[in-house]
This record gives C-alpha cells, structure tokens and sequence, in this order.
C-alpha cells in the first residue's frame, strides 16, 4: 500500500451547521461584516483589516480593476465569442496574458523595494535611492514603476494613492523611497519620471508586509472582476465577430492578391 | 481595401491626464472612495451603488470567495506547481472549472425565479411556487438553490444573507419566492430543503435586476479572490507535489503489480 | 482517520526501467513506430491503428489544425503579448474559446448521425434523411455540418476527405447519411447546401465508433499544433500590439471626443 | 480617425474555392498526404518534412504526449469535473502547469546546446562538455537533460530516441554533445547520469535547427492530446470526485477536531 501523505490547509473548514474561514465563524464574523476587499485582505494575510488597511487596500485593488480595452479584456471577449457557455473560460483567458509585461511592473517595483539597502547610520533615503538607481543604471534594467508612456508627466492616480496613503498612515519608508528613486532617475534622465501607479503600489504591498510576490496576485483577482464587465458589455454591444473578422482579411489581403 | 469596422466600448477612457471609467473621473469620483465591491458593482450595472446595494452587493461576493479546498483549489495549486513563474496561469486554471456543477445553481436559481409566472390577481406566490415545482418534477429536473448535500437542514450563509437583504431592503418578491419554492419542493419530498446559499444569491441577483447570465461572472471573480489566498497558502504549506505523488502511485498500483 | 479511496488509471504506468502506455512497452513498441496521429487515436480508442485507420485518422486531425487567423489564434496572439515567458499559457487561452460555436458542429454533426433512426426494413437512408431533416426543421435547429458561410457551394476539404474515405474504407452507413440530409436540406432550401468538413469529420468520427463527445477533444488537440506555429510567427511578425493599440484607439474615439 | 496598422500572416488563406497552407494548397498537397506530425512540423518551420525529418518529428511529439498521472492530467479532470460542458476549459487548464518545472528541461538543454562555446581548433566535444558543466558548477545551476529522479540509471526512452536519431541521420554535433555533458558530469558527482529523455529531445531541436523558445511548443502540443485520453479515461473511471473529497477532509481534520 501507498505511503498516505499528511495534508493541510489552514483556510477554511466546514461542519454541518458551521463555515469557518481564517479561524473566524463566516456567516457572523465575516459575511454581512467585511467588505469584499477586505475578504481579499483576509485572504492574502490571514486576518481582518482595521480601518485604515480596509481604506489603503480597498483603493489598491481599486487602482487595478479597470485599464479599458487592453489586450487582456480584448482576448476575454474573443473567448467569450467561440465559448459564450463558459463564462469562467473567457476570463480564465483573459487572465493569462497578466504576466511579465504587463502586471510584473508592479511586483518588480515591491522587489526593488524589498531589496534596496538599508540606509546606514545618518543616510538618508536619497542616498539609497542613487544606489539602487545605479545599480539599475548598471544592469542596463528598466527600473519598475516610474515615468508612463501615455499619462505624462504624472499618472492620475499616483497622487490619489499617495494622499490616501497619508491619510492612513501607510506612507512609510517605501512609498518615499520610490518618489527618490523617481527623482533620482528623472534628474539623470533629464525629464520627470514620477512614479507611477504601479510603482506606488508596489510601495503600498511593501508597507503592508506583503511579499512581492502576492503583488501579481492583487492584479489578477482584480482584473477578474473588470474583464467580467467586459463581458457583459460584449454581450451588448459586441466587438469580438467584427473585430476578427477585419484582422483576418487585413491580414491575409497580401496572399489573396498574389493568387 | 477591407472595410473598416466601428469598434465601441463605454466602460473606459484615458487622455493624458485624466482617466475615466463608467463615465466617472477615476483619481476623484471612484479611487479612495469606492470600496472593491463598489467597484464590482460599477462594472456590472455601469453606475455607482448605494448605501443598500454597497452592503448587499459585498456580502454577496464576500459569500462567494472562499469554498475551502474545492476542485479549483485544487486545479490551481497543482498548475502552480508546474508552473510557479505563472500565477496568473494558475488562477486561469482554477477558474476553468467553475462550470455547470459547481457554480451553475445560482444562474440556476435566477433564472427559474425570473422565468416564473407572474402571479396572477389575487393568486399568491405560494401558488407560483407550486406551478415552478411542479414543472421542474415534471421535466425531472432538479430545483437549483434549495437543500444542501453536507449543511443540514440548513445552509449557515442563508439566514445570514436573508437577514442583511431585510437590512438594505432587499428582501423582495425574488427572496420569497425561492423560499416559497423550498417550502413547498420540501414539503412534497417530505424533509427540510431550505433555500441554500446559492438559491438565495440568485434570488439577490434578480432583486438587484441582474441578468441570470451575470450570476456565474460574480462567481468567477470572487473565486479568483479566493485561489490567490489558496495559492499563497501553496507556497507556504505545500500540497501539490504530494498530492500527486501519492495519487499517481495509488492509481498506478495494480499496473505495476502485473508486471 | 479518513477514508482511503480506491484510484485508477489505466494509462500509462513505469518502473525504474520500463514505462508501459496503454499496455505496450513504450519504447519499444510505440516510440518511432507510431507516428504522432497514431498516437493520438491510441490515446481516444486505447489501441494501435491498423494501416487504414492511420491513414483516415491522421487525415482527420490534419484538417483540424490550422484555420488561419481564427479568434483563437488571435487570442493566443494576444495573451502571449503580455506573457511572453508562459507559452503554455498563450496556447491555453486560446483553446478556451473552442466552444460550442467553432467546435461544436463537428460533435453535433456526429451526435445527429448517432441519433438518427435506424432504416427499417427496406427503407434507404433517403427515407431516415428525411427524418432527420423534418425533425431539425420542426424543433427549428440549424442542421450541424452541411453548407459553408465562406466556401461556396463546397468545402475544397470535404470532397478530399471523402476520397480518402473511400480510400480507407470508412465510407460507410453515416458518411453517407450526412450526404442524404444536406441532399435533402439542400433540395428543401432551395441551394446547394453539400456536406462541410465539420459534417463529413463527423460523419468519420461515427464511421470510426468514437463518441459524439470525445469530437471535440480532435478539435482541440489538433488546434494546440495550430496555435503554437501561430505564436511562433508572432514572435517574428507581431500583430497583437498594433491590433490593441488600434482597437483601443478606435473604439475610445467617441469617448474622447465628448471631453 | 485613428492609424490602420498592417497586419500581416503568412501562414492560411482561403478564397471560396481554395485554402492555401503555408502556400501550400491544403485540400491536394496537404490532407491526406502529411500526417499530423508533419503538419506540426510544417507549422514550427513552415515548411513539408522530408522522410528523414519526418520519422523523427513524429518520435520527438510522441515521446511527449503520455506521461501518465500528472499534476496536468489531474488538473485537467478536475477541472472537468466542474465543467463537463467544456472539454477545452479542461484542456486548457491542463496546459497551463506545462511551465518551467515540468517543461523546462527540454528547452534548458536545448539553450545550453546553443549557447555552448563553438570547440576551437583541434579542441574536441569533450573539452567544450568540460567548459560546459564548469560554468554550470560555477553558477550553481542544475545541468538540465541528464539524470533522472526515477528511471536509474537509463531513461529508457533516451537510448531509443539516439537510435532513430541515428537511423535518420540527426545524431550530430549536439547529441554528442549532450552525451558528452552527460558523462563529464557524472564522472565528477561519482555516479550515472546519463542524458535522459528531455535532453535528447532538446539536442534533437538543436540538431533540426528549431529555436529552443520553440521546445516548449512541442511539449504543449503533444500534452494536449495526452490530455484529451485523460479525459476520457475520467469520462469512464472518474477519479477527480473521490480525489476532492478525500484530499479536502483529509487536510481539514485538524481543523475539525479542534472545533
């Protein structure tokens, strides 16, 4: 016989008239109480937010949820089209495409963070900002989360996170140390180079403990909820059937000439 | 030259220095101000909730995100084993199988409530609920929403749920309803089928005038709210590699012994 | 302590040196021997081809495969923009998106056949297509796999497949049924409305004693080839960045405008 | 009025009376005459194998298609589970773990190949194998393609692999070269490892000149169809059910007793 493997998860367990989630009774402790932010703060901490983590995370997810017609929501949509039985499978492949090039701004910028060294006795910030933005400049690497190719010079949200960072105390050590590593960068560059949202998020995750890893993780359960939207008004006013339709003529015109 | 198409979407816009959505300026009107479930509901209804729909709308995705170690936890922390550079890819694969079974009682549940007759004058809705039970028996379907196989007699979330709708008054024709229907499918198969957390989150749905289509889209996007917590647990207290492993050698044991 | 449950694949099994699939020895007996179609029908029929089938089965797949650009490839195209390090999952989402409206007509050509009446004595497959036929027009469902929105009147695919049919043997009871009914749909509507290669793929299925069910399983391992030589030319002629970034702009253009 | 980019493939075409593949014309040159190996070989290089390349394209794909109970393969029924209705969801979530764990040895093997110093004049394979392992002892990173976790101390699908090879003329320079690799780093652990399955097979990508990103590609292809035998295997002898259940109340017991 099979050795039998030891199992465990801490989350969530059930007996026949009681639900327990982190340790806390769901229906009187959890449901009708928390908000589903914080039930997304319970999930990636294991415990309930007070007040001032509700705010500063509610708004993180917030920030995520909505970028418009991008590649992601585009490729729900054309799911959606061949599938529309399976709504879960339009924005699994949606999901997909939230990788390196589009979310990993936000988790390279809490590594970068993470990883910054410590100021020595009577340094300040602005020292340890030029020595990671040398050490960026070095590894010939992009430095995450400031400067943006469309919102310029500042993305509208930066200055809202910040100020709702303030208000709840989350603007910490991070948060001013990604505005140096911007001005630092922005100096030597010659242009403004703020941060921008993803950088002041990935400053938040730092603030509230979160490994740089979970960062991903923030964006992709928010965009869930955005590419449902989507959906919905695919449903209504579509653009999946036209818009394949016009790539693949377009794209083909060249070898139907040549027949 | 191929014609060109008009492509439409209201939900999003930028310029370079303000973003809208649903019609709202982001930085001001939404971010800081809206909590996640606010902003949930922005996306399927295209306008900002009330106090009421805030509270309802929350507790409704907050009952949906955590279902212990379900199929799709499962499902996600095996493909992040595969696959750790991949989170999102791990999340896409937990929500593919949240399909017909699993999360199909609650788009079940409002679509028979909105496809039930309307109740004629001086007809109650005992009556409607009798003429809804009495098709599903005859077309040998099963009642979605009601009874439950492991909470018996009842489902905790549901007296919860019941409870917040009388709060925010959402506790309307809907909600009788599915409770109507359970009361009598009960009485006929002589035990307690009481409205279970699905039944009444469908009937929610229609309160809030949801398309029964929708229902299945709050499921996915609070269940990738969920996966993530499962998926961080993964990276802490690891299952995956296990659970294979024995798996493959329990199923694989009568191969190996004929050779 | 719980349950231990009884888990059983007949699959594939190994020891340190031997791994047997579906009872061969697999380097022996299936690695070099059996070509990759081969494979596959060993994978839905749990046995090696004989010449005949190997030849018809692989044809099969062979049609599956490439589309051109196909909503799903254009996903793939897409999710690969963002997710460059996860090829699997560029090529997962573009699977999800063969639903019931691009893969769904080969199963239901294949199901129809299935399902059609058996001749009785003396009736020819004339009198059983005008059955099928009638029974379609009444229930006014579109009949699965004869005519073509694009290739008029015939599918250049479906006359091949039917030679190698005739080649292999397989030209039997249902490929001749599907050819009956759009015969007599075709003479009902008033066009020629010739059997498709979905329909004559079904029709094959049915020949060969696969399952309705396991058609669609063709579809989508044939179309993974596909989407991976789309993702290849992707990295060498990019489409998937000009397409957002142009959808976007147009369909945001009334938006922008009103500010 | 927004910029119409070009969008460009090469890869299908059609007319209402022709389907042009790769400029080939697919109803006479392809169907019927390629067999699916070769129409994935004709999709990673876009172009028709010869009889040599043929042979061993096939072996390459089937030696990746059936690894028996995987975490894809679990993955894939328990996704279906879920969702019955759609096959594709379950493939698709099966793919998605194919990533740098499972998959990653083949294209690691096959980058190292690439990226291996040219030997110098005089200098023979087993110098550059030399340089080789010390650069990868050097940076601590594991020798991808050699060794192997269970089959010792010969994956017995390697040796067959190398004959085909030799049969059709691909044993060249890189699978010397990777059996070379193989025995200076065994030679310095003090014990077998020879080049197994995953790094013949990456030495048999170099050897046909495909890009190593392109390794991943075939094992993905060729998982799908493994995948959709799982599925049907589940179809008939379900595991996924019984595999939930017991795996959640044996990881939950804990949490049970305490209440």
């Amino acid at each position: 016989m099979s050795k039998s493997e030891i199992y465990r998860t801490d989350i969530a367990s059930s007996t026949p008239d009681s639900i327990t989630v982190f340790g806390c009774d769901f229906p009187s402790e959890i449901l009708g109480t928390l908000n589903f932010g914080d039930m997304a703060f319970l999930e990636v901490t294991s415990r309930i937010p007070n007040e001032n983590e509700s705010r500063m995370f509610n708004a993180m997810l917030v920030t995520l949820v909505e970028h418009g017609l991008t590649p992601s929501t585009l490729v729900a949509r054309l799911t959606y089209l061949g599938a529309p039985e399976s709504l879960q499978g339009a924005v699994a492949a949606g999901l997909n495409g939230l990788g390196s090039v589009f979310v990993g701004s936000t988790e390279g910028a809490a590594r970068m963070l993470y990883e910054a060294p410590e100021p020595i006795e009577g340094e300040d910030l602005h020292e340890v900002a030029i020595q990671v933005v040398t050490a960026f400049e070095k590894g010939k690497r992009q430095i995450p989360g400031i400067g943006h190719p469309f919102h310029k010079p500042v993305d509208p949200r930066a200055p809202r996170l910040i100020q709702i960072a303030e208000e709840t105390g989350f603007d910490g050590r991070y948060l001013r140390l990604i505005r140096e590593i911007a001005d630092v960068a922005g100096t030597r560059k010659g242009r403004e180079l703020p941060a921008n949202a993803t950088g002041i998020l990935g400053a938040l995750c730092c603030e509230m403990g979160l490994e740089w890893k979970i960062c991903r993780g923030l964006g992709v359960m928010a965009r869930a909820v955005g590419i449902v939207g989507h959906l919905l008004e695919e449903t209504r006013t579509p653009i999946a059937r036209k818009l394949w339709l016009e790539t693949e003529a377009r794209a083909t015109e060249h070898l139907r000439k040549e027949e």
